[in-house]
C-alpha cells in the first residue's frame, strides 16, 4: 500500500555565500536544488519544492518558506533530521509542518520582511565580513529615518528596481532603521518585492546617510519613477530574509 | 635621518577558522605570520611581533592584543591602515597604540579573559557554524553554574589541562554561564591559562549539563588533580579569546 500523499511547509536557514541564490540554475550550486536533492533521497522519486520566492546569489536566509508534496508516513520530525543529514551544513531544514492541500509557500504568502545589515565601524568586524557590507563612513541614522518614513505605503517602486516590471506596484508596510553599536541594521516589510528592490533601497538610504540625498529627494525618485545612477544597488551579501507571513491557512493572497 | 624607534600595543580580531593558530608554524598560515608580513612590509624590515599567548588552530579572537617595536614616524592610525591593508581580511587590526617601552603583550598581561559559544538548539544555527560548538541535547545551566562556582579561585588545574606542566596552579577570577535563547556562553577569566584548559573545561561543565557529572565531582577532579576520558576537550570553534588585561602602564606581572 502507498503511503498517504501530504503537503509539508518547510521552514528553511541559510548561508547563502557559497550558493547561487535560491533557484535552480545551470553552473552553479543553489539552494533550491541542494533541497530537491535532500528530498529526492528521502523520498525516493524526485521532489520539487516551491520556494515563497526566489533569494538572489549570496544572500542569507533566516527562515525561507518552502513547500513541497510527499508520499510519506513519517513524522514531520523524522523528514527534518533526514534532510538535515542530507543538505550541505550551510542549509538547515529548522521546520516541517505538514499543512493543508492548498498551502503554497509562494502564492500563500502574505507578505515579506528582509533585513539588511551594515558594519559602520572604522575597521570591518571580521565575525560580519559574510553577513555584512562594511561602510565605515559615519552615517546620519536620523535622516535616513525620515527617508524611510516616505517609502512606507502603496508605491510605484520603479526607481528601486534593478530591471522593468509589469506590475511595479507593492505596498511597503514598515522601513525601520535601527543602530546597535557599529551595525545598522534596515527591515522592510511588504506585501512583495521587485528584483533587488531591497538592495536598491539600502542603496539609496545609505546615499541619504551620508547626505548625498534628501528625503525630499527619496520621494521625487518614486514620484518620478526613474532610477538615478546616484543609488547604488548594496551588496548581496548585507541581505537577509527574515521571515514570510501566511494568512490564516486555507487563504490565499490575492493581491 | 632614521625615525625613531617606539613600542606599539596592537589589538587584533580573527576569525580562526582557516589559520593554523597564532603562533608562527611550518605547514600551516598562522595569525602570527600574517601580521609580521605585513609589519615588515610596513617598515621595510622583518619585525617580531610578541603576543599575549597562543591561540590554537580554529580558535578566534575578539582582542588578542600583540606587541611590537618599529622605527617609524607614522601616525597610530595610518599604521592601523596599512596592516589591513595587508592582511587577510579574516585578520583586522582593531587598534594600535603607542606604549612605553617596557610594554610586552605577554609579560605586562595581568589576566585574560575567554569565552565559549554552545549552540543548544535542535538544529545548528548555519550562521554560528564557525563560531559555536553545536550541541543539541538539552543542558542544566543551574547544574553548571554550581560545577563553575568550584573552579573559582586558585588551583592546581593538572585535570583540566591537555598536557602535564611544570606549574599547573592558576587562578580563576570568575566562571559565568549565561543562556540568550539556545545560545549557552561560558566565560572565564583567569591570570593565566593551561594548554586548553578552558576546552577541557567547558567539556567538564556541559558533562555536568548533561547529568554525567555533579559539582561534587569536579570538585574531586580538581583535588584528585587527574584528567579522567569522561571530560572531553571541547571543539575548537568555540573559543573566542575575548580580552587581555593589564596593568597601569610600566608595570609587569609579577606571578
Amino acid at each position: 500500500m502507498r503511503p498517504p500523499r501530504r503537503n509539508f511547509k518547510l521552514t528553511i536557514a541559510y548561508d547563502g555565500t557559497r550558493f547561487g541564490g535560491w533557484q535552480r540554475q545551470p553552473h552553479r550550486i543553489t539552494i533550491q536544488e541542494s533541497v530537491e536533492a535532500a528530498l529526492a533521497k528521502l523520498a525516493g522519486q524526485p521532489v520539487t519544492v516551491h520556494g515563497s520566492g526566489r533569494t538572489d546569489a549570496g544572500v542569507h536566509a533566516r527562515a525561507q518558506v518552502a513547500s513541497c508534496s510527499l508520499e510519506t508516513s513519517l513524522s514531520a520530525l523524522t523528514i527534518r533530521r533526514a534532510l538535515n543529514a542530507n543538505l550541505p551544513e550551510e542549509i538547515r531544514v529548522v521546520r516541517v509542518q505538514p499543512v493543508a492541500s492548498d498551502f503554497h509557500a509562494r502564492f500563500s504568502a502574505r507578505g515579506k520582511e528582509y533585513r539588511y545589515q551594515i558594519d559602520c565601524g572604522p575597521v570591518a568586524d571580521p565575525f560580519r565580513l559574510r553577513y555584512a557590507w562594511h561602510h565605515p563612513r559615519p552615517l546620519d541614522v536620523a535622516a535616513m529615518r525620515r527617508a524611510a518614513r516616505v517609502l512606507a505605503g502603496r508605491h510605484d517602486f520603479t526607481a528601486f528596481c534593478a530591471k522593468s516590471e509589469r506590475d511595479p506596484v507593492r505596498t511597503i508596510h514598515r522601513v525601520s532603521v535601527m543602530r546597535h553599536g557599529s551595525l545598522v541594521t534596515i527591515a522592510v516589510c511588504a506585501d512583495g518585492f521587485l528584483y533587488k528592490m531591497v538592495r536598491t533601497i539600502v542603496g539609496a538610504l545609505v546615499k541619504v546617510g551620508e547626505g548625498g540625498l534628501t528625503a525630499a529627494d527619496v520621494a521625487r525618485l518614486l514620484r518620478e519613477r526613474k532610477r538615478i545612477p546616484l543609488v547604488e544597488t548594496a551588496p548581496a551579501k548585507g541581505l537577509w530574509l527574515w521571515r514570510v507571513r501566511y494568512g490564516a491557512p486555507g487563504t490565499r493572497r490575492t493581491r
